[in-house]
């Protein structure tokens, strides 16, 4: 088999069977395929396209380019979860222990952030203690005890999916539905759970920037996880605003653990519910509806926040910011944005939000710089709300006060108020079966 | 300036400006940008197209990666050609010593055969003692002396052109119009003729299937040309039927010594004779009635095989086989085919009559594997003639009675013969000013 050939299919709109793409995918992880001709062959991707057959074909053959996880020794059915990401996104560290709470298994692998704020495992990091790296075995075994666990991605996963989204990364065929599918569901695949309940995302401070997009990304993923043998999912959500009132590592760990006391109720606490409610659903807890009182009881009665207690216990966290988030690191230096206007806050611009908060050092510009815990934004008040003037609109938390001062003028320039009140979206656009 | 940036403005239609494309010239020359980012620019070039202009910036930048000829010595207006190359044409051995009986200057540089059969120079070295690897002054000398000189390319010209090409051919990017226009202007603008005639083939045996798609490229390569401050013009081609009765090296040159003693006349005598005229009212020679008279003129009265055997006397080459062409190198083998049938020739599939040719050794299958310049065939009868039950069709020569075999039962089946004659298309079908 010649990859010139492929390449030339590919570019010819003529598509690869299923031993064709996994010859590809072989050769170029084990280094037999230059990077030079798997670039052209992405870029005839980008350009061209590819069936939802060799979407399927792709992300198997990058599933299978390592190790893939064996989560039977939980011993009960497993769920897993994936946002393509947002500002202010926290909801698997919420969903995790509203599961848990209902008899669900959650054992997670997640992600270190690149882009604009921290990733899940900052955002645990930002508690006093807590472990991220914790060995195949005692994952396993606390999933099984606990029903939930979040830690680092380990071990030789998709070495396929590294290599070629370094190469992606590098070339301009990064935005690309077939290959941004393969990417995120060789993954899932190799993390083993049973079920998968996919968050795809768009908007402002989205990858998608169309509900329409989203939904092609979304059906294309379900249909490759139900090809692999998987129950899947997808939750189209709204993203041109951030998620929550808080967004940084601790804040938004303390913003999680508020909404688990029941102290705070916003948008997110509906998102949240409504995918722990569908992630039951695929569980075979019962139906949509009986799953949503679950998931609604298990925060109002504690339970939830008991499981994110046990979980932050388990993997050596100080258990007690779950009574009191002001344990959580906090930043030197804080300051409060009044509205010079009344009126109802009908827009907040994410990706303005996101680089605020990149700004303030709460997420990396490259590579491991050091993340500042404290930092972030919480809004006093989010889409939809009035506010008078006077009243407090958001507090910025940095290191200094000038580093407080630029983003607070760049946070305030994404504010939107108006007299009239906007027309307000619901969260979930779609549920794609 | 990002490379990043400019592969996704290709991939999104974006066009790239002068300083940008020279910008991704300049670097992959210098090995700063490395193949893999170029050959996903190639590929999206070739998937999403580039404008003219961006075409124009392309070549011009290619053109001046390398040296460019000085071709003032030679004191005259100068011509140069360019075929986009085809089975059996041997056009430029006519046009040559054609051009310059009538007072035009042709000095050529010419490329060895990588495809089917040998190029101009294999055909040239075919001649005993002949040199095509004269100095640059020689060079420039034996055109001003002669009208005619032809060499093969020597020199620093287009390393960007070599670089290129080399990964296209090895990453699926080389049928892409722009990039063919590209690789062919800048070659011919650093070699420094004041006219450029382009011969543009489409059909079986060539690189262009339709008459539609190569006067895209044809026009094109015009727009390029004269935006470089040439004279320009192309001719479109029928590159169905092999051209002229012979093919092989050996061959091709006695039948260009038999065409010009008078001897043969075929439709390549006709070609020949249009695109000498061609070049010479590009040369200023008078209007194209004129120039075809000179043309025609210049063989019937034997000025042009006096002007060839010149030409390959400064060459060092032995003048004698325009006198007896048996003095070129014979084949060991032959064998001649006659026709089972009575009827017309109406169609020879000419890529078939390449192949054939090439197993019998006289082209390259790889690199610079010796050429066999004996080997090829002569048609006795060619598209549109009639032929009689037993009359010969073809003679195959090769190094022994094994190889002809096999080549004359490939040839016999590119032949169509049928009882009535076919409707003849004409040799040009178009010509771009």
């Amino acid at each position: 088999m010649q990859t010139y050939e492929l390449i030339q299919k590919t570019r010819r709109l003529e598509p690869l069977c299923e031993e064709e793409i996994r010859f590809l995918v072989e050769g170029f992880t084990k280094g037999e395929i230059p990077d030079y001709m798997m670039s052209a062959w992405l870029m005839a991707v980008c350009c061209q396209g590819l069936t939802s057959e060799e979407t399927v074909s792709l992300t198997l053959a990058m599933r299978d380019s390592g190790e893939c996880l064996d989560l039977s020794p939980i011993g009960a059915v497993t769920a897993d979860k994936h946002s393509t990401g947002g500002i202010g996104d926290k909801t698997t560290l919420l969903i995790a222990p509203i599961a848990a709470a209902c008899g669900g298994y959650v054992p997670k692998m997640s992600g270190r952030g690149l882009g604009f704020t921290g990733g899940t495992i900052d955002k645990l990091e930002s508690i006093p203690g807590f472990r991220t790296n914790l060995e195949l075995d005692e994952f396993l075994e606390a999933t099984r005890k606990t029903g939930c666990c979040i830690i680092t991605q380990s071990g030789n996963l998709t070495p396929a999916d590294k290599k070629l989204y370094a190469l992606r990364n590098l070339t301009a065929t990064v935005d690309s539905i077939p290959l941004i599918c393969s990417s995120i569901m060789s993954k899932k695949l190799a993390l083993g759970a049973d079920c998968i309940l996919l968050d795809v995302k768009y908007g402002s401070g989205a990858f998608m920037k169309t509900p329409e997009d989203a939904e092609i990304l979304a059906r294309l993923m379900v249909e490759v996880g139900k090809a692999a043998g998987k129950k899947c999912r997808a939750v189209i959500t709204d993203m041109n605003a951030p998620l929550g009132a808080a967004v940084g590592n601790a804040l938004e760990v303390a913003e999680v653990i508020r909404m688990l006391r029941g102290e705070v109720r916003n948008s997110l606490t509906d998102l949240a519910t409504s995918l722990s409610a569908q992630m039951l659903v695929m569980s075979g807890k019962g139906d949509i509806v009986e799953c949503r009182k679950m998931a609604e009881q298990a925060i109002s009665s504690g339970a939830a926040l008991e499981k994110l207690r046990i979980m932050i216990g388990m993997q050596g966290g100080e258990r007690r910011v779950c009574d009191d988030p002001s344990l959580l690191p906090q930043a030197a230096c804080q300051m409060t944005v009044k509205s010079e206007s009344r009126g109802f806050v009908t827009a907040i611009q994410s990706e303005e939000i996101g680089l605020a908060c990149l700004g303030l050092g709460a997420g990396r510009t490259a590579g491991r710089s050091a993340i500042d815990f404290g930092a972030g934004v919480e809004f006093a008040r989010t889409v939809g709300d009035f506010v008078g003037q006077g009243d407090p609109l958001f507090t910025v938390y940095g290191a200094n006060a000038d580093l407080c001062a630029d983003a607070a003028a760049r946070i305030r320039r994404a504010i939107t108020i108006k007299e009239a009140p906007a027309v307000q979206r619901p969260m979930i656009h779609k549920i794609i079966e």
